[in-house]
């Protein structure tokens, strides 16, 4: 029993090295590759997963790992956590024969070109088909791996292992039913005024300042770094080498800011895996949702908030001496937290962002059920930009084509965002009850009380606890929109005074 | 046999595949690499190289191998060539067992520690046994692998395919009989004057001023870039994607610029060889002295010449006036070629330069035929630099231990540096024949006659003909150290006046 789990955790960890690799091919994609080099890459990577995939569905091992399943019971606790994920991703992956892997891969590489072609263009229709067969195709490995309700929940278990159609159905209408009407509330107040940011920040500056601010958050740039790339991202190439990256927009302070502080808290969860567990579902993230937990508790609970300023704000006008004149920390807050529908969500505040999630989850849905079609997908979109945000949407640009995820196959993968603020807002709800003078010590700088909490409830587990049973362990129930709903009304009516 | 040779050409450009990301993440480790993530990288990599291994000596693909080998008469002589090359590395890997390669490993993983160590220290006798196992294990390797007439052949054709010690012996002597003699006239006339190099220069301006010489050589920014990292270096991912990398020092402004020319060198010879043969022989460099001669042409016959500078003096003056105040073009090409025995390799100039590697080549040689042993070699090391430069060696770091490449496990390395000089020269030599207005076109920043020479005399072959091929038919006869004196004489004649 003994060997036949070590050789099962040999396997796991030469994937995970060549996962590093992948990860490294695909960091310098972003951040350095010539433009020259870009055919070669994509053959590197897709001979790199190839192995990978070919090693993990080798025979030898498919066969120690169903008797380890078999025996699980005789392994201890962890050990029986991490057969019993790898033997679920296993099952699933024998799923899926290569013709099928061959047949998807080329749906998304179809629909990722026609995406850009569509969007430059500004029209769906040059998108549609490509995206038709990606749906397709979705629908097909979701009869083929199977699924307990609902088909959706086929996709969703990729990135949110165990999340269910009729939990998130609950949780979006209480979306619907609470947060539209109090974003109605929110716009029939005074609105406040956001003029300080709308000025250029230097950009060298900027950089200067998301580096001190990434340090203050306890980000180790021994174990790390952080690069310029078009879209910001966090990567890992090993336990101890986990990356962000940032884009600077001279007209946007703000967009360099909270990515840095975003990708910072992705990057923080990472860290503080336990590294001895590498390669093993107990050394690796136990969901999207949880994953983006712990950035949006950064962005929004910690780096959104007034007591976090009320630390950094002099430092932010050492950079920005002149830029800021005359504005009090509590001038800036108010501007940070302007509430207001846009038709793009990655511009969006951090309520009115869910809306964007919520309807995207709607369409997601509907499409795999089959109750929508890709036929006027567009115009079914912009009803619902209408309908729950009141906005009219001026071309498919701003529209359906805003976002690159269904392109690249990632059908189920939006939920886990809204999932993410609300495990926040719930876990950040515990944080203060745990740690009696958070609030005080946000002000004072010092964030290693957080960072402790945050790593002995949520890091240090990797996958050794399902989201939901780590959530009642954290808070001692499960995901529950109140903590949200509580959190948006105190800070939201402060903010805008009602 | 179609079939045959296109299942071969899959399998080696996997190979190559998993290359390009093994030479990513070595590149990454020296350029970018936060300090901690060095343990899990050198696993990686470590995993990477495993998989390739077994990948090449898989046993599908060595039968494959062996039948294309035998009816290697039916390919056109190109594919021939290619088969011919890879079924020597194929016999060449076959006969080392896992368990050799594995005491191998350790060998250098201990001796590269031993070597860090000793050589902070100062002091030979840390590393010694270290050394010795490595050697023993290499003269292992020779008899492992055999040899036709020394067994450091077997080790020298690891880097120079085909190379022999008798012929390297000719050219040694050769240097002994007469450079020695003319580094001595040399040593007897009136110094130059190099007060200039002597002066501080602004980093970030040497920074900018070796990307505009990289430009004007003609290496293509779209197709690689370049980094800082503590030694210089040239790597590729793929033939779309090389990179170079250089280091600044403020008090030695030619080490950044010919390090520059140099590395740009290697680049060009690697973004001239046919993207159509990736991961053939036929696609990659024949040997290192070849692609050594490719650097050392473009850093001393070209990037240490008068005509060189006579274009390029200016712009340096645009980045350096004050330094350069009162410097004419003359001046600064006598300071830049100011030859003078030094204890360090790599500081050394171009002549002096071959005393070094001469050096090296008698102690590897020696060790590897039994007929030196490690007791007291930094002695004998010491004893040959009073011997053939003059100079008293002050300790063990500026003497035997100056180099890392024995604890790389790299024996019969070295004399792949002389011979791309003497390649170089001959090279040249015949590059100005066949280019009428070669020097005329330099002076006048033109470089490109001389790229597209090079690119059709040497890397658009690649491995397809041997060096001793490609130097015959490019010049009419093999390597020949009458054009490296002919080159030597003349330029130093002309800047010593004698």
């Amino acid at each position: 029993m003994k060997t036949k789990y070590e050789e099962y955790v040999k396997v796991m960890r030469k994937a995970a090295d060549i996962s590093g690799a992948i990860s490294l091919l695909s960091w310098d994609k972003e951040v350095n590759m010539p433009k020259n080099g870009a055919a070669f890459r994509s053959q590197q990577v897709a001979t790199l997963a190839g192995m990978r995939h070919e090693m993990l569905l080798d025979a030898r091992h498919g066969i120690n790992l169903k008797m380890l399943y078999s025996d699980r019971n005789l392994l201890d606790s962890k050990e029986r956590k991490n057969i019993e994920i790898s033997h679920k991703h296993h099952e699933r992956r024998s799923k899926l024969s290569t013709d099928f892997v061959m047949r998807q891969s080329k749906a998304v590489s179809n629909a990722y070109h026609s995406w850009i072609e569509a969007k430059k263009n500004k029209d769906y229709s040059l998108y549609k088909d490509a995206l038709t067969e990606v749906v397709n195709i979705r629908k097909e490995e979701c009869e083929l791996v199977g699924y307990e309700d609902h088909p959706y929940e086929a996709l969703l278990d990729q990135y949110e292992p165990g999340a269910k159609v009729a939990q998130l159905d609950t949780l979006f209408n209480d979306v619907k039913a609470q947060l539209v009407d109090f974003c109605k509330q929110i716009a029939a107040q005074k609105q406040v005024n956001a003029d300080v940011l709308a000025q250029a920040y230097d950009k060298d500056k900027q950089w200067d300042f998301g580096l001190e601010i990434l340090k203050r958050m306890g980000y180790d740039f021994n174990s790390g770094r952080q690069d310029l790339s078009p879209h910001p991202f966090t990567t890992h190439f090993a336990p101890t080498d986990v990356r962000v990256t940032t884009r600077i927009d001279e007209n946007h302070f703000g967009s360099m800011t909270w990515s840095c502080i975003h990708e910072g808290g992705h990057a923080l969860y990472e860290l503080g895996l336990p590294q001895e567990e590498y390669g093993l579902p107990s050394g690796s993230s136990v969901s999207l949702g949880i994953h983006e937990s712990q950035s949006r508790l950064w962005e929004n609970n910690v780096g959104r908030s007034l007591p976090f300023w009320k630390h950094n704000f002099s430092l932010l006008k050492e950079f920005f001496p002149k830029e800021l004149k005359g504005i009090s920390v509590e001038d800036f807050y108010k501007a940070i937290n302007q509430v207001y529908p846009s038709p793009i969500r990655v511009e969006s505040d951090e309520l009115y962002y869910h809306f964007h999630i919520m309807i995207r989850y709607e369409i997601e849905k509907g499409l795999i059920e089959g109750s929508l079609s890709t036929d006027g997908l567009n115009e079914v979109w912009n009803q619902k930009y209408k309908d729950y945000l009141g906005i009219d949407i001026q071309n498919d640009a701003e529209g359906i084509l805003q976002d690159i995820h269904w392109a690249y196959g990632s059908i189920g993968y939006f939920p886990t965002y809204s999932l993410g603020s609300f495990y926040a807002a719930q876990f950040f709800n515990q944080a203060k009850k745990d740690i009696p003078n958070l609030i005080q010590e946000i002000e004072k700088g010092e964030n290693q009380s957080l960072l402790t909490w945050l790593r002995e409830q949520v890091h240090q587990h990797g996958s050794t606890y399902s989201a939901d049973e780590l959530c009642n362990r954290i808070t001692g129930e499960s995901l529950n929109f109140k903590y949200f709903m509580d959190y948006a009304k105190e800070k939201y009516k402060g903010i805008y005074q009602f």
